[in-house]
């Protein structure tokens, strides 16, 4: 394209500090390096692992930087060394690479690649540096991704080439949310044909976790919220069963025993609450029954009596859930084109890259499932 | 025999309450009901969950009773009903039972027998009476077992025949501590060759679970314990590393984690103290690492940051090793005698019922491995 080897500029949404709206700003991106894609954002979602950092994180490292890490587009060049991609390609931002090189990816059952951002803790790339600035100063980008600019160059090891069909303002949602719900389901929790389930929790990661559940063949899933709003969606993507907890004078551990003959075989957090973990927990089944932690916190231990484990229930988690990602995410655009999963009954709302703060404000408020922004054409 | 169909009376060490030392007593045994075994005891060990109810519970009920859980005998005589023993058998009670019959005993990954002691929580037997009484008062069967008496009655789904030539006073062990240990590396946590192991505490139970993971194929097991007069026997176990965390000015679990390029595959919490048990699992590697928690305790919660789960770690638990009590004690049985699991190396002291208090105290005071109380010739 026109534009390869050259610095781009555009329009970005910028988070200059913590707890302040993003501003929209015209940054530098400059051209990939050595194995190295730069992107052209075509759809992004917003998911609540952006607002943690920006609202709730106690940790105030990281700005100023670029948001967003559940996006789709196009590439539009690439750097030296990168032969598995060509500009026009449609691709999906990971913010767990997946090298194929390290213990971890060579490990067929963790996709915590030794190369990724998790690993490495530094809000960028895959190396220490961004290619990005602003106002002549250099901007972070956020979990290797940010989403919320019309262009971003990520290393090759973290982005997945998708179907050439794929609809980029849904599929998208395949870059964390989504496949973090229905993977914690059907790979980490390792539901299986006709147990009983309880997901605790039911915005996108939790509605994907029920989807997770139906599609491994469970009998029984518990759609467990203290927002009865959210039942009829969860109807939708497979919940049998609908629990308030405030509704009851009981723990819900107690009253899911009593409905499932000692507990359930499978439950999921998808809240990001120490309290709603053990809760999980606790209503396992002892013996067999397996507690997933989805939702994420790190503010606060979570806890629970030792007989919980003793009784031999297991506690688990994982990130993005365990899809080992540059493998999984053009397989689960494929199951969605195919109609496996369903994509576009999670979304409730959609805007531009302007309207950014919105979409934030209505996932505080707990009024959307999920928010898609439009970046490109 | 010619006791059988009568009331025996026999010596027991009786708990009359807690915090108080254990009375010796004449206690009646009354004959066996349907389906139940009279057994004379043999020998039993000594394990820190008979010192934890008596002097460290805080539920202060399940008084006057017959402590004891770790013995072998022989059979006496059977109730109506019974048609796998006979009189003259060797055999093993089981503080877990295995009626063969509930859906736990059919799940093959569990051994929480729903007709069990621990299902049911009532210090007696399989169901709610007793066999005991002294003075005119009734005496309760402590986790159904009650070893420290001459003559002691079970339900046979708590009952392994065990090999005609097994020494009964080494055997005994199998009962608790050492299926226990042995049981959370090769069953609950699964580990595999090669792999590389911690070991949170070197009483009985941590020294079993050492040898778990020699039989398992570790390639590397590190003895974690702040008594350093623990890591000889833990060599003789097959442990490689030996490390006393007060020896150190940071944790441990960053020491292992230096030591193994991030930490290790397995740990197993041997102690039942909760700091130790978020130790334990902060010392696992991320991805795949499985803590076990083993040790007893439930004064506390136990807690740690959801991202050590969130990283892909397990956080698991079992009692007596996950092992489906009478199909495997008779193996383990075997296994002793073959040679491929050690009995011997875990007996420090020799006593008889008469000294039972003073095998207490040197459990409190962390002098022994094990002791065995020989009960009757």
């Amino acid at each position: 394209m026109a534009t390869a080897g050259k610095v781009i500029k555009c329009r970005a949404a910028v988070a200059w500090e913590p707890n302040a709206p993003l501003m929209m700003e015209e940054i530098e991106v400059a051209p990939p390096q050595e194995g190295e894609i730069r992107i052209k954002v075509v759809a992004t979602g917003v998911c609540h692992t952006d607002l943690y950092h920006l609202f709730e994180g106690k940790d105030k490292r990281g700005f100023p930087t670029v948001l967003g890490h559940e996006g789709a587009g196009v590439v539009e060049s690439v750097g030296p060394g990168v032969t598995d991609f060509k500009p026009g390609d449609k691709v999906i931002p990971l913010f767990i690479s997946q090298c194929g090189e390290c213990r971890f990816c060579k490990y067929p059952k963790t996709n915590l690649c030794d190369r990724s951002w998790t690993s490495n803790n530094y809000d960028i790339m895959s190396d220490p540096t961004t290619r990005f600035t602003c106002r002549g100063q250099p901007i972070l980008q956020f979990m290797g991704t940010s989403t919320f600019s019309e262009y971003t160059v990520i290393n090759q090891i973290a982005v997945a080439k998708i179907h050439d069909d794929a609809p980029l303002d849904r599929v998208c949602l395949l870059g964390c949310g989504i496949a973090t719900g229905y993977g914690a389901a059907v790979n980490t929790a390792g539901v299986t044909p006709g147990s009983v389930c309880a997901v605790f929790g039911l915005g996108a990661v939790g509605l994907a976790a029920v989807m997770g559940c139906k599609n491994a063949g469970a009998s029984r899933i518990f759609a467990v919220d203290i927002n009865e709003q959210k039942f009829k969606k969860a109807k939708v993507f497979g919940a049998t069963d609908f629990l308030n907890p405030k509704a009851y004078n009981k723990p819900i551990s107690e009253v899911l025993a009593e409905m499932t003959n000692g507990g359930v075989d499978f439950s999921l957090e998808c809240v990001g609450n120490t309290e709603v973990m053990r809760s999980a927990l606790e209503s396992c089944v002892k013996g067999w029954g397996v507690s997933v932690l989805v939702g994420w916190t790190d503010m606060k231990d979570f806890s629970a009596r030792p007989i919980q484990l003793i009784s031999g229930k297991t506690w688990k988690g994982s990130l993005f859930g365990g899809f080992k990602s540059k493998d999984s995410v053009p397989k689960l655009v494929r199951d969605y084109m195919s109609g496996k999963i369903k994509l576009d009954e999670f979304i409730t709302h959609k805007m531009s890259l302007e309207q950014v703060n919105d979409a934030i404000n209505l996932m505080k408020t707990g009024e959307c499932i999920r928010s898609i922004l439009n970046i490109s054409k």
